[in-house]
């Protein structure tokens, strides 16, 4: 057994489950703390280049037990991209320096990348270490495992959101009559999809679903929604932020890109709220969730949480039995009740790869899905998951004696 | 006791717990239904205008029982305003054609003024009616009353998604660090204020909030701001839909007005996020929950919930007992625990009537609220309340045999 510290450490946005992992990492790896140190790296990567380390050892055991119920990046998270030599030197030294030999990153398809660098760079130094990454994003488009921790979570709260607001919407005869609600995902329609286990019945909210994996058409867009008012009196309507023309540009895309070079999206719904509004005459309302579909503890999935955490677990164990350059996937079995077992992957087979939904379980109109799809959302959004509460509201977890608000002023 | 039928109807935006009026209602009515059929108007007084009427008696008890963990409005609502001669004509025809004497209104501001025209035209006629107005809005804003049922619902689903929300911004370094949360509240400021219960710890969002009440003044929001933002390198501002400047106009208001010639608002935080973008160059994400606030039914509050519950039991007792031309109100008792009596006030009182939130309850500065608001309001988002579950989404409950679908189009 390879002794020595480890590093967990969080990156990209935050979902709802991410700390889940976190959680059974240092419960699953404190089980065997003779073999070192667990250190939470803070914000990330740079939390490692800076020297910003945290033992989570000792950290009280029921801080450690309420980020099971923690939404948000307890250990803080950023988007550094790993680019110069420089970056690559100030690493080794940071690993050789804490003698870290186990390195856990939770990411998705930008993270996974650093997380294979990180494995590359140790290997080309010869530098013993185990490497895992641990799956996470809400918009679900890692490849190989069937599906991401966080999705399921964000996917119940749109489902639930649409949910009701098309109840609100379907027995008011004044008003906005048509809703626009704009979905996260930013290269694919995952999260906008997600929106029709709101439907229980013919007719339910949301009529129309529009994927970034169908090219956008103006014309055909309008009619749609011309052709369901007209029939309904009314109409929902679920956007993905991340629509595309036919040449694959952005209909809303600010100027701005992210540190990752990715253009940031937003305000989507108020461009196709506009053409509605012109060509219809009808008044629209937009529902912008945004960082609430990733946040919205409240409305976690039972199954997505106790996912994220037994992906913690395995990493440990694993890394424990010598396995590395890996990313956990999660691997559905067959048949009911819906059943996951964990596997892994390459690193390198998940980097910046992106997993789109299956044209298949897009309609051939482009406006909504198909029944495999509802198959396959379904049980991700199951699971009921009693929260602590204290006046009304959940009661979530922080890391004892770390101030992330001075931190993150230092790191400015 | 005066024998009759009743009628039991809804108007204006729907809550999380206006059916829950109408379960009260309808659970008291048949216990004694030996004085008359309880009957639905769909859609509001359109129902009535034009003959729309559901036994309600008709309805299964699981049917009735469910409306309590129900969203939206399960009778349908509108906005429709009273104005012409023909229509009390019609009203009139209506009472006496299904010998009504019985008039349950569950309503706002403008509803209650609905409810004192029906009482009046009773009165006028010597038309033998109990008339009751039942207390509901989203915007807490009637007089008397001490809060409105459905405020403490969507107080809470504000403050659970800003305390969510600041928890996603609070530990992530990279992308949009200034976030605006646009709540709804047309002229008045209780909802935006509650997401102060949000607050744990000082320095949690939200880090500043702005109502109606105090007129905006943009370089004192913008230096506001500015200065959270550089202190703490993110900042979370909660702002009221309804923000008006110096003079009273709305900082957004598109040029619609609804039925009842108000602005129809939308569109502020898109207007504040190019200021402060314009201001500071950092980049700013909004959140529009828009209708979620007053339909998220998985976020209710158990206090709200049980309130409008017993507001429809009473106003049945009421009636029966021989009382008219009144809104039923809640009454806090003085000292801790919480509870609230029910108590009642002349509809004339209440019509078109607006509460604001204290002036002594908004900081000196106009950009946060104070230790009595939060005294005020956090009763009213406590309660936890079990709601019925099916595949990860809640269960609603809808009347049979109405198909309110081909009803929206009829009345079109």
């Amino acid at each position: 057994m390879l002794k020595g510290n480890a590093i967990v450490a969080q990156s990209g946005g935050p979902t709802a489950v991410i700390n889940s992992s976190v959680c059974g990492v240092a419960q699953q790896w404190l089980k065997n703390e003779q073999i070192g140190t667990l250190y939470g790296a803070l914000f990330g990567i740079r939390g490692v280049l800076e020297g910003r380390l945290v033992d989570l050892g000792a950290q009280s055991q029921e801080v450690i037990a309420g980020l099971r119920y923690t939404p948000g990046a307890a250990l803080g998270s950023s988007r550094y991209k790993l680019k110069t030599e420089e970056d690559y030197i100030k690493l080794l030294e940071a690993f050789k320096k804490y003698n870290i030999r186990y390195f856990f990153y939770i990411g998705g398809n930008d993270s996974m990348d650093t997380c294979d660098k990180v494995n590359r760079l140790a290997e080309k130094n010869n530098y013993e270490m185990r490497v895992i990454g641990i799956p996470k994003t809400v918009d679900n488009d890692l490849p190989v495992t069937d599906h991401c921790p966080g999705y399921g979570s964000a996917a119940r709260y749109i489902a639930t959101s649409v949910l009701e607001a098309g109840m609100d919407l379907k027995n008011l005869i004044t008003g906005n009559r048509i809703v626009l609600f704009e979905a996260m995902g930013r290269n694919t329609g995952w999260l906008a999809a997600a929106s029709v286990l709101a439907r229980r019945e013919p007719g339910d909210a949301p009529h129309l679903i529009y994927l970034p994996e169908v090219p956008f058409n103006k014309d055909r867009f309008l009619a749609d929604v011309e052709a369901v008012y007209r029939k309904n009196d009314y109409a929902f309507v679920v956007v993905s932020e991340g629509l595309v023309d036919e040449k694959g540009d952005y209909i809303f895309a600010g100027k701005e890109r992210d540190s990752f070079g990715h253009a940031q999206l937003g305000g989507l719904a108020d461009t196709l709220r506009g053409m509605i509004e012109a060509e219809t005459g009808v008044k629209v309302r937009t529902i912008i969730p945004a960082t609430l579909q990733r946040s919205a503890m409240h409305c976690v999935s039972g199954n997505d949480n106790e996912e994220a955490y037994r992906l913690g677990v395995e990493a440990v164990n694993m890394a424990l039995q010598g396995q590395s350059g890996i990313m956990l996937t999660l691997v559905r079995e067959e048949g009911t009740p819906y059943r996951c077992s964990i596997g892994s992957t390459e690193l390198a087979k998940v980097a910046n790869v992106e997993k789109k939904v299956p044209r298949e379980w897009i309609t051939r109109e482009g406006n909504d899905v198909t029944a495999d799809f509802i198959n396959y959302a379904r049980p991700l959004i199951e699971g009921e998951l009693s929260l602590p509460m204290k006046g009304g509201l959940p009661l979530f977890s922080s890391l004892e004696g770390v101030s992330f608000q001075e931190l993150r002023v230092a790191l400015r």
